[in-house]
């Protein structure tokens, strides 16, 4: 059951001008499901991404970063579910191309305007006739108001679809920002199993876009986790049409600039925490906050430690007030001159833990009374700094064994 | 159910000549269970140790470093189970330190000759009183053939108590080695809610005890995972009472000494797999071997990411040969020049991946009958390097979130 999370309304999801979307059912693994999603872009669509860190990443991954460096203008984007196309060497790269070139060729297009995206199984060859003959009907279908039919079609061991869409003003123009994700499992910074797709008509200057995307995605998709499992296909692209007819932006501080990169942060981070709250078996929603560090990195340290524990994990599930597991964990999180002794804990406004202690006022019913609500705050003070951060993660239940236990049967 | 682990035979447990081990049920925690244990050392033995390196070391971890720098030579150990006495600061130094000073009162020792050990739950207070009171029972038993009525009473979520001996021959002389360990969950290399205690007659110089007990640990507590998560408590410890006769040791890279340390670092694997063996909610053992590396440290990240993956450790629950996991977790263990067009992968003596890719050799039910084995070696080679190592770990069932949601319940 996802954690407060609903099918998004297709009206609430606004087109984006300049970006239509088709999907197709070619049955890629399992029959009568959309698999195959095509997003065509306006031609002068600035487009830009952040990709897996897994040094095993994909060939769809290989093959899109080597076409956005090629600089001939992302026009198209080919997404299907069922087979991730990871742990498939050379032949992999092969099948990854030999679609592009199929689209690209419905589209009077060179290949290297495609982006190609894979999800799904690993280490089996992707079916590329049946993605080849599948393509027409999803050209067949594209239109700029299917977000929300796409978001279902992108899905693997999603149980809802994921979408986020608002509108904001720049410049005396409505500007709209619209996205999808998916994933459930294999969920944690440096991304995942993880698919995203945001578009927005905003006008962005090219040479601004990828530290856009960045501050974006290391705001949202860099700050999840459900299970430390970092997957080889993880990507979050953004598009920006630049038909909203408002003059471009190009710096992010202040001003019009700093509205938009707010709204976009925002869009990243609803998909990022849709994808945490479908987490595979997750009952509870928790957000780790960490404060009082000397450094962000070393606040990570400490927020992932307790993000990644099973044992804390197991504990919320049970809505179990079972703190000493999370001292535990910042404990073993890496910081080896951290002061145990300084340690403040809260779980949402309750005092748990006082100077590495437990705080003698705290009553054991105050901690289960949180524990048993379905969205958490697990907060930290080191009080050793000023910096701090914020992971989301999930809880760690029986079904989420059960879940991949029996992923491939 | 533990994977090929069984009661250990008090008769194959040998008594060392200069240790007595008693027992006594104190109500810890629970009625009618043992949960007190003694272990005196005749004067002159040698004791060293190794300790979790987790932050919030609990009280006990903390004066028993202390004790041992003191060196007054330490005569008996003191440990409980039912209460960790961690997490519980200031209050809970005293409280362990309270114990000390009894058990040494009862055996005209200094308290500094004490050392107190705990494990069970963590921030609630040591009921001091208790244990107090358990005392003169725990003495009235003392008897050096209690090694297996002492590996029971040390037990938490285990469900099997945990022992080794064996003997050898230095220098005409039959020199014993007996320990017993406990542990089943929190288990992670810098040792875990983890107990191991390692008594011999062999006669060691004082200068070399310590780094023999590192060597020994490194070879065996510090290369086990159940859930990756590092305890407060954990701690090994050697005690050498020179008994046996024979001339005292001082180097151990050749002769009675390497015969003496391999014999040592035996005992010690032996009790750190059978820990894993007994992995909460375990039904296989598994090895994780990583040749091929540059160093050692970069085969150990990548044994552990595949050894913590919570998608590989299901596959294996599910009997499921999801080799694309396996890479995942390679892909994600932080060596960022790592070819992944390199690697070979091995369940077993089954060659599943070369060169980064699925063997086309490889046939789907040679890896699924390794997979259905209770004993799986998962062996890579990284093919950049001379480097190596080995890690064991169990895997990730239902079963393992079923007891750490119901815990403390």
């Amino acid at each position: 059951m996802p954690v407060n999370l609903s099918v998004p309304r297709p009206q609430d999801l606004h087109p984006v001008p300049g970006v239509k979307l088709g999907v197709a059912m070619a049955g890629i693994r399992k029959a009568d499901r959309r698999d195959l999603t095509v997003i065509t872009l306006e031609e002068g669509t600035q487009v830009a991404g952040v990709f897996t860190r897994n040094r095993f990443c994909a060939a769809p991954v290989q093959l899109g970063r080597a076409h956005l460096a090629a600089g001939a203008g992302i026009r198209a984007l080919l997404i299907n579910t069922g087979n991730a196309n990871a742990g498939t060497g050379e032949d992999g790269r092969v099948r990854a191309f030999t679609t592009c070139v199929a689209l690209a060729r419905h589209l009077e297009l060179a290949p290297e305007q495609v982006l190609p995206f894979s999800t799904g199984v690993i280490m089996e060859p992707l079916p590329v006739d049946r993605i080849e003959a599948g393509l027409p009907a999803a050209l067949a279908d594209l239109k700029a108001d299917n977000w929300a039919v796409a978001a279902e079609a992108i899905m693997t061991s999603d149980t809802l679809p994921k979408a986020a869409s608002r509108r904001i003003t720049l410049g005396g123009k409505t500007v709209t920002l619209t996205g999808i994700s998916k994933g459930a499992g294999m969920i944690r910074p440096n991304m995942a199993t993880m698919l995203s797709f945001v578009a927005t008509d905003a006008a962005i200057d090219p040479a601004a876009m990828q530290a856009l995307v960045t501050h974006a995605a290391d705001r949202s998709f860099n700050r999840i986790t459900v299970d430390g499992d970092t997957s080889t296909n993880d990507s979050f692209i953004v598009m920006a049409t630049g038909q909203a007819g408002h003059a471009p932006l190009s710096q992010f501080d202040s001003g019009d600039g700093a509205v938009f990169r707010e709204a976009l942060t925002a869009v990243a981070a609803e998909l990022a925490q849709a994808i945490v709250r479908d987490g595979e078996g997750a009952t509870k929603f928790i957000t780790v906050q960490v404060d009082g560090g000397r450094t962000e990195d070393e606040c990570r340290l400490v927020a992932y430690a307790i993000a990644h524990s099973p044992l804390v994990k197991t504990a919320f599930f049970a809505s179990d007030a079972n703190l000493g597991r999370i001292l535990a964990a910042v404990g073993y999180a890496g910081i080896d001159d951290l002061d145990a002794d300084r340690i403040d804990l809260f779980l949402d406004d309750v005092s748990v833990v006082v100077n590495g202690g437990r705080n003698p006022a705290y009553r054991e019913e105050d901690g289960a009374r949180v524990m048993k609500q379905s969205e958490i705050t697990v907060r930290l003070d080191l009080k050793r700094g000023s910096a701090g951060t914020t992971v989301w993660t999930c809880d760690f239940s029986t079904e989420y064994v059960r879940i991949n236990a029996d992923y491939r049967t």
